[in-house]
């Protein structure tokens, strides 16, 4: 029997859990494989290329997806927001900056708008903003974060804080979570459904590199850094206080902790780092994945880690309660 | 019905909560009053005090308790653990530093040992030493803590390596674990009970001021910090890649990431945290906690913080699976 919560109700699908719109990963493809198999899919927006959201939601071959966005990036090209909504996305996320901006028309097109958080703070704002459903994420999720908070104290305190404002918001997990059991333990600790990004990395449908995803099922939580030299290289104007976490690697291990000095180096370091890239090098090249990649031990169809996490949530709480 | 787990079995206890050996917060009369509701008690052995750890037991007036050593403290002085065999713990837990060289003494003794380790390679050390019992520590944790490890991840990824091994050894989960639902949370991830420290703090019989408790339920989860600023004024040479969460204060906002000048200014700010300490003025006096603070909302006598943890974990779990 499918886990009914408040998200699956609020965003119309079987089970509680949401593909995070991971930025050039999270394609078409993916989504569309995540929403077939009863979650939703969401594309990743990331840093705003117009074609490539077209493109991906043409892959998406008329499932019902939707998509997120970096908002202090959106915020320097708001216009790329009107080309998403003609899409008709089922929901829209915002992440990193204030979502209040574009709050009003995500849900006057009909979207639903669900906000990441990483503290208090952030969930008061997105609340302001009329968010339909909070995403609350720890510091051990994949990708960018931002402070220290970890999903396990994090979540029941973004409960809490919805709870006693009477509001009905739905709380979503994220960071940390690869099976059925993290997904139980989003549960239990008062979220509705989870975002899952770092299992999705290692799906088959998924835009990562076969070379980075099998770097990702070998390696252990203890492999993950979080740092910003891949933000740097990059150019990347990320705010203070966020951070990606990737697999540590050479690159990593040279520059992190030696940033004014990678700020010396820097056409070289990002010849480098681009030649890793287009040599699919992740001795150099990022594999952006969170601390649950140790939880992760192989590439799956999209479908089948949605089924198993669905499945194994619930035989994990029906064991447990007896 | 008290949860029955693999952990209670083992640990001859009524629920799987087991207070934290916390240094000098963890006294006798504060581990005497979790077992008497059903859990275990850990007095905390600390930097090894050894007329303070026989006050402690003598505190807890016979009932049965444990405690807890920070090992590479311990292999300084190892005589303290002769001492508190002599009083016939239930349990003792190494923490920080290589089990080995004592694993032995305290099995012979009859006493159960529990490892607490913050990743991968740690478990595997204390298994090797033959733990029956492995703590995996994230890093929400109060108190010192190693690494960036988050309890989310680490649990489960720590109870598939004791599975692998095929091992007849139980897993409890620290750090970030208040209420109810962090409990049943552990329990889906795959631990067979919690070991519990910051919510503990704010219990009535700590030894804990009530100035720090009252400022410990006030926090937020953001309030706290990761620092090595309190052992460098208390002159206790942790090995590196340790650091003690706290609350954030002046102190803590004057010298994190000051370090260097810390050192050439020692002992001034090692006299102002003296008398900070004497004065219960926590604007420069450590109150350590972890995240887990957020959650903390009341002092409240032990025996209430054990049964309704147990009863809350227990309702959670019925009710999702339904
Ligand atoms: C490869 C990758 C790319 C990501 N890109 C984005 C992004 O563009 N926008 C965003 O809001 N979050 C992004 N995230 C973070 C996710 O939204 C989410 O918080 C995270 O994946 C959850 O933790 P998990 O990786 O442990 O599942 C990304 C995560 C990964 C792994
Ligand atoms: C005040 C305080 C003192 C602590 N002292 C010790 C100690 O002496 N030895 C030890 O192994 N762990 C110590 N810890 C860590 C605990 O063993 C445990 O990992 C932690 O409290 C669990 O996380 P929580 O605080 O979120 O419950 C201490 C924790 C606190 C809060």
């Amino acid at each position: 029997m499918p886990i009914t919560t408040r998200a699956t109700e609020l965003l119309g699908i079987e089970h509680p859990i949401v593909l995070a719109p991971m930025d050039d990963v999270a394609g078409g493809e993916l989504a569309a494989a995540v929403s077939r198999a009863g979650g939703l899919g969401m594309i990743g927006g990331g840093y705003g290329d117009a074609d490539w959201l077209s493109g991906q939601f043409d892959a998406a071959d008329g499932v019902r997806v939707g998509c997120g966005f970096i908002t202090w990036s959106l915020a320097r090209q708001p216009a790329l927001l009107d080309r998403a909504l003609q899409r008709s996305p089922a929901a829209v996320m915002l992440s990193f900056g204030d979502p209040v901006p574009f709050a009003e028309r995500i849900k006057a097109s009909g979207a639903l708008l669900l906000c990441q958080v990483q503290n208090r703070e952030h969930a008061e704002r997105a609340l302001e903003a009329g968010a339909d459903l909070l995403v609350a994420q720890g510091n051990e999720a994949g990708g960018h974060g931002y402070g220290s908070r970890t999903t396990l104290t994090l979540v029941p305190e973004i409960a809490d804080l919805v709870a006693r404002r009477g509001l009905d918001v739905a709380v979503l997990a994220a960071g940390g979570i690869a099976d059925g059991r993290g997904m139980a333990a989003a549960l239990t600790l008062g979220a509705s459904g989870v975002l899952v990004g770092t299992r999705f990395y290692a799906a088959a449908e998924a835009l990562s590199t076969p070379q980075a995803r099998d770097r990702a099922v070998a390696a252990a939580g203890e492999d993950v850094r979080r740092t910003t030299v891949y933000d740097i290289v990059r150019g990347h104007p990320w705010p203070d206080g966020h951070t990606i976490s990737v697999l540590g690697n050479d690159f990593v291990s040279r520059w992190h902790g030696a940033e004014p000095e990678l700020h010396r180096n820097l056409e070289s370091a990002t010849a480098d780092y681009r030649s890793a890239v287009d040599n699919r090098d992740y001795t150099v090249a990022n594999v952006t994945v969170g601390q649950a990649t140790g939880l992760v031990d192989s590439v799956l169809p999209a479908a089948d880690i949605v089924t198993a996490m669905a499945e194994h949530a619930g035989t994990t709480l029906s064991v447990l309660a007896r």
